[in-house]
This record gives C-alpha cells, structure tokens and sequence, in this order.
C-alpha cells in the first residue's frame, strides 16, 4: 500500500518524513519513481496525471492545493474521488496575504511604492478601517475565514455566495439577484471563488462599473476569474484605483505582459496560500483513516458544482 | 475662553465643525488668527509656537500628535502643562500601519516588488506566522497596543521597555541588561520608542548586530532613532533583509538620499499613525473638562523624563 507525491520537491522531503513518523507502515513514493502500480492506493498531486488507469488500485487522489480547476473532471476515473485540501496552513496563510493586501490598499500602499520611485513626499489621508467596507465573493472554507478575519482587523464586511451563508459581523448576500447591491457597497472587492463555467470572466467591466468608484481589487482566486483588459480599462478610467494579484492566465504572465508594470498594479507569484506539510500531511492521513473506516472524507469535490 | 488649532488645514476644518458641536461656547480659531491673545486658554499644536508668552492666561498645550520630541520642553513656559495626544484614533491606525508593514515582511512582500520591477516570477516559502517572533522596542501606549494586535495575526510576539510590564501572549523584557536577550530572537524589530536623549540613535550597527542573521526593521518612532549608514551597511552585508521606514530624519529626506531608492526599503511619508478628528476632539475636550474641574488630565507629559 503505497502514497505517491507529486508537487513542490522541497516540500516533498518534508511530506516524506512527516509520513515516516506519523504513517510508518504506509510506502511513500516522490512522483515519477512511483513504484509497483498496483501498489498506489493514494495520489497527492498539485498538477494533473495522465494515464491514471495504470494505477488499478487507486482509492482515492487528494489535491494538494485548495482548487481543483487544474483537473479535467471528466476524465478522472469517475469511481476515484477527488478530495481537495483543506486544511489550517491554506486557510492561516491566505489570511496573512490578504490581510497584508487590503490593509495595503486601505493605507495607499500602492501610491507610496510609487512615490517612492519618483522621489515624492505626499501624504494620504488616513481613515479608519471601519469606514471602508471590503467585499469578499466566495463564502466557500477559504472566503468565510478571510471575512471574519478581516472583521477582526476592524473592517466593515460583506460577502456573496451562490447559496446563503451566515457569518457573525459579515453582511452575507446570496443569488445573483443581489449581486448588485453587494459590489455597490464594497470599497474593496476580494475574490476567493473557485473557478466554474460560471465564474470564468466574472470580474469584468460590466462587474467593475457596479464598485464604486476608485474601488480596488484583490484577486487570490484565479487568473481566469479576471478579464485582463477589462481592469486595464477600469484602471486608467479611475473606476478602479488599484489591483493585488497573485493569480494570473497563464502563470507567469508573458514578459511583455502590461501587468508586470503598471504602476496601480501590485503582481505576486501565485503566493497567497501555500499548503503547509505539517498540517497538510495531518488532514490528509485523517482523510486516510476516514476512507478506510468506510467514513466520509472531508473536502470530496462534487464533481457537477465543479468544486 | 478661546481654543487655537495649529495642524492641517485640511483636518481644522473638521475640528471646528466638532467644537460648534460638542463645546459651543468655546471659541474656535485657526493659527495664525488667534484673535485675542488673552482669549487664549488652550493651544492644539502639532509644530512649537514661538514667543508663547503673549498668551498670557494659556492654561494649556496639547500636542496633537503623540510625539513631543518636537517641542524643546525647556523653553515652553513652565507653569503650563504640555498633553500629548492619545486618542483611540492614533492608535488604531498604529496598529493597522504596522500590521500591514510585519504582514509585507513577513510574506516578502519588498523582494516581489523588486521582482515585478524585473519580471521575475518567484516564490519565496510561506511560513505559518507563529514561526516568525516580532520583537517591539517600546511598550508604551502605542507599544503594547501594536504588540496586542500582532498577537491577534498569530505572530509570535515579545516586548522590551525600560521599566517592566506585563501583556497578555507577549513575552516582556525590561531594562538595558535584557535588551541583548530581546534582540537576539527578534525576527522583525518594530521600534516604537519615545525619542529622548537616551535612545536617539539606538537603531545602529550594534543593535543590529544583535538581532538574528536576515532580521527586519520596522522603524514608525522617530527618524533620528535610526542611523541610517548603518541601516545600509546591514542590509549590504545581509545582516538585515529589509525595513520598511515611515519616519526621518529629516522628513523629508532630500531628494538624494539613497533611501529613497533603496530595493530593500519601502519608504512610506510619516504617515503610520494620523490623528482621528472625531475621537481626538472628544478626548482633548474631556481633558479641557478634567483641568476645568480640577482633575488630572490624561497624557500630561514628564519633562524630565521627556514623555
């Protein structure tokens, strides 16, 4: 019985010696030296494999990232469940992030990196957090726990989710129907959806036109979720007044790509949340333990809703 | 019985409109129309006012910034007490300032600005914030309440004052003899210091020397804490990573200063903390009231201890 892992290296020593200590008796194998096939019962993977059909015993493939838009669903095994991770590091580590990027917007952090350049002394003045509202879209794991963080840091909150969603101290919209008077309200608009058929492009023109005005952005969904052109537009017509990005289509962006130096665009390589070992390897040898108690896991992907 | 204000213009205007409101009878006037000098009982300053004794019956000099190391105490009339501002205001946007600034270096936030001037599209690991220990230079009013807020963000956090204090999750050190032992776990040093004789210049090569190899610098105290050719000299060396500076010496710095373009500091415009018109009116007024009722007014400054 046998675990393959498939991601970062580095991270991989440490998966590895983690399950030494806490899974001693199952085999632990770094992708591609994978060992006998019919030995794999369990895959850890950040990226998509193909030809899984040879690994005839396989159980269950556990995503090692908080997203599974990376996969084709279809054409997984449709008898192999899909488990995305969640566990605290994701959830701790996109916290820090986006607490650091809207706390950064709130404060013109983005002006002063300019200024800095242009050698320019001028102040901005300061408001409380309380009187900026920051909008999350996705009440999913990861969006809940951004919102009440950022209610703990003193801003006033909202979110929206397709189904309804209660949260202490966060306004919570729900339906597209209130799609509308959730963005009209929020001074910065941070997407945690996941990425569906129905997501893709959803921040758009028509989306920004719907902010107020000199709204800003902070994008830790995915890259598609956006429509480059579009912010482009929002940015230099002052609808919007400045973007944090961490995701992008593709990642890295071209060279030539404008982002990479717009001066109201603040770019980091896909960094918002990162899977830490500790905490993965422990939720994910639970999962394990689950399955295999006939118990459901948690974070199994409903293959129709796409997350 | 007048009040003069000697600030932003910009914020005066709100300070009248808060004093027609909640302490009408008191007249309100803009420095330098003071109107009648022997009018005069309170003075609201940011900057020292010369030839004070015109104002023969002034009973009292707020400062309305949190500092007073601008002012020479000894040349201010003795008779009449100096205040310094301490309202909720001031300390909220402390806290949000330095969470913003630990957040950006603890998430190598100075290195993915440099990258994206280069487009250079690397990630640098992501640690849990109970791994990174931020260490506070002063635990004063502002001190203990930014040292509380990291708390809340999951950093590991400790303090150094002169004299001991205790706060909740924040391991305390006092005096000079425990400074070495603070020093030397300190991941992020944020100085919050009062600027006195005894710490002008405390921010030099020894103390850095002492803090962990790649430690960073947080400096929202005063410019002249900092010496800034050994501020370059360590993070040349490596000894430190970054710093993200809001105050100078003097502000501004001139326009050829290596500071300003500087890759591994982020220069923001004495902008960490901004007095709140509407709590800052509220809490000079209930001090007008204590003096009035001969009570002792919050925030009476030690001119031998020089805060």
């Amino acid at each position: 019985m046998s675990f393959v892992y498939n991601a970062d290296p580095e991270r991989g020593q440490e998966w590895e010696r983690l399950f030494a200590l806490h899974a001693p008796d199952m085999a632990f194998h770094h992708w591609p030296d994978y060992g006998d096939p019919l030995d794999v019962r369990y895959l850890g993977t950040w990226a998509p494999i193909e030809e899984l059909e040879r690994f005839s015993n396989l159980e269950v493939i556990f995503s090692l990232g908080a997203g599974v838009d990376q996969f084709d669903l279809d054409a997984l095994p449709h008898h192999v469940p899909l488990v995305r991770m969640q566990e605290p590091g994701i959830v701790a580590t996109m916290q820090a992030y986006v607490a650091m990027a809207v706390l950064g917007l709130h404060r013109d952090l983005l002006s002063y990196i300019a200024q800095q350049r242009e050698r320019v002394w001028k102040t901005w003045r300061v408001r409380p957090a309380a009187q900026r509202c920051v909008g999350i879209l996705g009440l999913g794991q990861l969006g809940a726990a951004v919102a009440q963080h950022l209610v703990g840091l003193g801003f006033s909150c909202r979110g929206w989710s397709r189904t309804a969603r209660e949260l202490p101290g966060v306004e919570c919209y729900a339906g597209e129907a209130a799609l509308e008077d959730f963005l009209a309200g929020s001074d910065i608009l941070v997407c945690l959806l996941p990425l569906t058929d129905h997501t893709r492009g959803i921040l758009d023109a028509r989306l920004f036109a719907q902010l107020p005005r000199g709204a800003s952005l902070v994008n830790v969904g995915r890259g598609a979720h956006l429509v480059d052109r579009d912010l482009f537009s929002a940015l230099d017509s002052g609808q919007l007044s400045a973007a944090v990005l961490d995701v992008f289509a593709p990642e890295p962006p071209p060279a030539d790509h404008p982002l990479w130096h717009h001066p109201r665009v603040l770019l980091t390589p896909h960094v918002a949340s990162m899977t830490q070992p500790e905490s993965a390897v422990m939720m994910l040898l639970d999962n394990i333990a689950r399955h295999q108690a006939g118990h459901e896991m948690m974070g199994v992907v409903d293959r129709k809703r796409g997350y």
